[in-house]
């Protein structure tokens, strides 16, 4: 299961909620393990996940007819379902059904309940939740809707439930991580493919495509491809330009990919030539940073000590004017999960979280440096999910 | 230029606008051609357009300091700019800067006005709109912001845009033609890619993944991937599995990648060998229905007497029980534009309008058959974005 049941439950309980609606593509998938295809590609569609408290009750999908086959196919580990609109299968009444289809023709047949608003409405009342605690994720809510539930049900109390999943998601269950795994490993072999096209004359473009091909092939879907060469190398979201390789390019990937609905987001260097030394003194030092926080990450390390020791390290090693906003982020169903590797950050590193430490390095007029590795966090050590150190690569 | 300005101005003067809001991905992107990357693969982090009636000044894009650098490597027709939030980027002294990194060094010293909200409603003063009646997108807003407007500036008049942006997106430029041209014709080569493997043995993953490699090959982005075999092909959004194609097989392909941010949504039927006369008489009926379209799409056409002829034309043609909610959608920079081609809409055809006409059906136990084409609606003609036909494809 990729929800993290526990953890929900005691950020519930400690919040004093009686249950949580799931919202947003993110927290419908994670809570349910149903992957409702119109909200991922696109923004609008509702699909929600009513999420009770322990001895609560049981948890239900709502969403709309349309999408009722994936959940006969996925078969999510939330069984009750509710459905909304109007949408015409018709059927083979010769034909025998498979399982697949016969949990389909059942799910068609469940009442109509018209419109998201009035399934989540029917799910809450039908609940027991008329006068509860109610944790709402507002991010993936028609505007107005959150305004139309209070003035529904009066007697209950909405708050904003964001935080809740946030938090919840932060610790991964083995079942992200393995995904997690696997997307970083295609990006990794994906950067090589691209790297295998990283002759003269080549350009962002070219490598990009290899980048993403590879990515495909893997069984993957791009999200992130900045690829960087010489002077473009230096903008943050650099976005695959006509620009050629040339002799003593460095070239910047920050990259990443979905794999089964989990991201990757990693970042390496390779130059074309030997690099100047300030280039590979600069990198050496953004390397050892990053290998510092492989030394320091434990359970019960606080955000912002991590980052002032990556920081410190990155200065130590030879680039004494190194300032960042943060060294990192946690990373899963979305590129920025929490925790924020930042300077403020009182987060707490926990045995579980996966993490992404980076120290990207821009210079207008020169080039951007980076090192960005993908890093799970275990009770007495830390596992990289990385084939391939953060090393300069020279070509 | 994508936004259509003429357009965009008479809704506005029809609304009594002084001013619209973009929120969302898309329609940033729409209104002044900046493409904000982490607006694009996340939920949640804030860019905008403020977009002033004619005559009421300049319009001005806010987004995050960390996005500066696609503004200056997209220049996009927005020109002016406000920036939030800390991001470090250094500069090489000593090094001449191209055009591109000069530009960056000009929008990295712009004040930064601390946070999106903040700098939005610098941007609603400064702008002279402080008293104004506003449509502001709500659906890419963080939750709780339109409030906050609404008490910050109380002369002034808030009210939802969605509809403003949607009805203006409604009627493409050229622009927007044009890539919507070479997005369907992706899909198109990558349906082909994916029949080259649709030999006994291969899987729906197969197809997918000659799908998928095809359009990212061509430039594109994978996004719709509905491919399935057999009884799977009746599943509306079927998810490529290890399913194995038999001879006698339907394929349904149902897809569409993104070409420069403009989608593709298109679907064919191929039977590995001979297909029963049932399906044949049944595709024939529904491709009847399309071709239909084209025969009467005319600026002026109600969608709902689309709807009834195209449904009508099925029925005669060999599906006599045929029954549908809509026959198609418009398509843009969202997978489902305006105007939506339903029983039951008022919306009337214009000129410019980019068409997806489907007439898909779906028999549990048995097969989904679908024809979907990409259609132009000219001054008095249609034009196809299709360079094949939507006739059942024997292998």
């Amino acid at each position: 299961m990729l929800l993290n049941v526990d953890r929900l439950s005691r950020l519930m309980a400690s919040d004093g909620l009686h249950a949580v609606i799931a919202t947003t593509a993110e927290n419908v998938t994670y809570s349910s393990g149903f992957w409702a295809l119109t909200q991922w590609v696109r923004r609008g569609p509702q699909t929600y996940v009513l999420w009770p408290a322990p001895q609560l009750g049981e948890p239900v999908i709502i969403t709309g007819t349309s999408m009722l086959d994936l959940i006969a196919d996925q078969k999510p580990w939330v069984r009750q379902v509710r459905r909304y609109g109007e949408f015409v299968v018709e059927r083979d009444e010769t034909a025998a059904l498979d399982d697949i289809d016969q949990h389909q023709a059942e799910l068609y047949v469940l009442p109509d309940e018209r419109s998201p608003f009035a399934a989540l409405c029917n799910a809450i009342r039908e609940g027991g939740f008329g006068a509860a605690r109610i944790g709402v994720e507002e991010l993936g809510l028609t505007p107005g809707y959150m305004a139309a539930l209070r003035e529904a049900f009066p007697a209950a109390q909405f708050v904003p439930g964001d935080g809740v999943f946030r938090q919840c998601r932060a610790v991964k269950t083995e079942a992200e991580i393995d995904r997690l795994r696997r997307s970083a490993s295609i990006a990794e072999q994906s950067i090589a493919s691209a790297l295998e096209m990283a002759g003269e004359g080549a350009t962002e473009r070219d490598l990009a495509l290899a980048f993403h091909e590879r990515t495909v092939r893997e069984g993957g879907f791009p999200v992130l491809g900045c690829i960087g060469f010489g002077t473009r190398s230096a903008m943050t979201n650099v976005q695959p330009s006509d620009r050629p390789l040339r002799r003593g390019d460095i070239i910047r990937f920050d990259v990443g990919g979905r794999y089964a609905h989990y991201r990757s987001d990693i970042a390496r260097i390779a130059v074309l030539g030997d690099p100047p030394a300030k280039t590979a003194a600069y990198h050496r030092a953004l390397h050892a940073g990053v290998r510092r926080a492989y030394e320091i990450l434990r359970p019960g390390l606080r955000a912002c000590d991590l980052f002032d020791a990556v920081v410190e390290t990155v200065r130590r090693e030879g680039l004494p004017h190194y300032r960042r906003t943060h060294v990192g982020h946690g990373i899963g169903l979305d590129g920025y999960d929490a925790p924020n590797l930042s300077a403020s950050s009182g987060e707490i590193i926990e045995e579980g979280m996966v993490l992404c430490v980076e120290t990207p390095y821009y210079e207008l007029g020169a080039w951007g440096l980076q090192v960005e590795d993908m890093i799970v966090v275990r009770a007495d050590s830390v596992e990289t999910l990385m084939q391939t150190d953060g090393r300069l690569i020279m070509l």
